[in-house]
């Protein structure tokens, strides 16, 4: 469970980070160098590096490295404990709205 | 687009800490005072605090004092572009498989 948490953790922040999350949007439309990566976004190879580090950490992107170049793909995560979480949220979100609406429905009815 | 895509840094980064999802999960099954949470989470009431804040920031707890308490309710924000991100990557996803998989099928179909 702690270790499902810190999973939960390190994806929902690699996740908050709109150059990071643009960074998967483009590897979704095919792999890339870290390098293609830092020119697709007009940032230096370092800052680039960091995101991808960050994201690897994550298992979102998996990379290996062929002569000097560093290839980028997404996987092997899919998100898959993240979207089970929030769905669960939601259904209580869902579940406590329709509490609140059966309370003000029963409380109108009692007034004159 | 520029607000959207800081808006979900904002969510998944409130999202991307244990204690604060527990909250969430704690106030789907009522509301609470800050000082009610901190008791149930064993933190200090600054601690609290600052959890409350980030969530409040995302949009996910409401907050209201009335006289000396500060109680909190889940909402306004329900997650939706949140899921709606990750559901537009999965399927992404999953696109990237069946091109890689109908790949591997006519290489396959090539070989003697």
């Amino acid at each position: 469970m702690v270790q499902r948490s810190a999973l939960l953790d390190i994806a929902f922040g690699a996740l908050a980070d709109t150059t990071r999350r643009r960074v998967l949007e483009r590897l979704g439309r095919g792999d890339a160098s870290i390098s293609e990566l830092a020119g697709a976004f007009d940032m230096t190879l370092t800052g680039m590096k960091k995101h991808v580090q960050v994201l690897e950490d994550a298992g979102l992107v998996t990379t290996e490295k062929i002569g000097r170049v560093r290839h980028c793909r997404l996987g092997p995560r899919r998100l898959e404990q993240e979207t089970a979480w929030i769905a669960q949220y939601q259904s209580m979100l869902e579940a406590r709205y329709d509490r609140l609406a059966a309370f003000l429905e029963r409380t109108q009815g009692e007034s004159p």
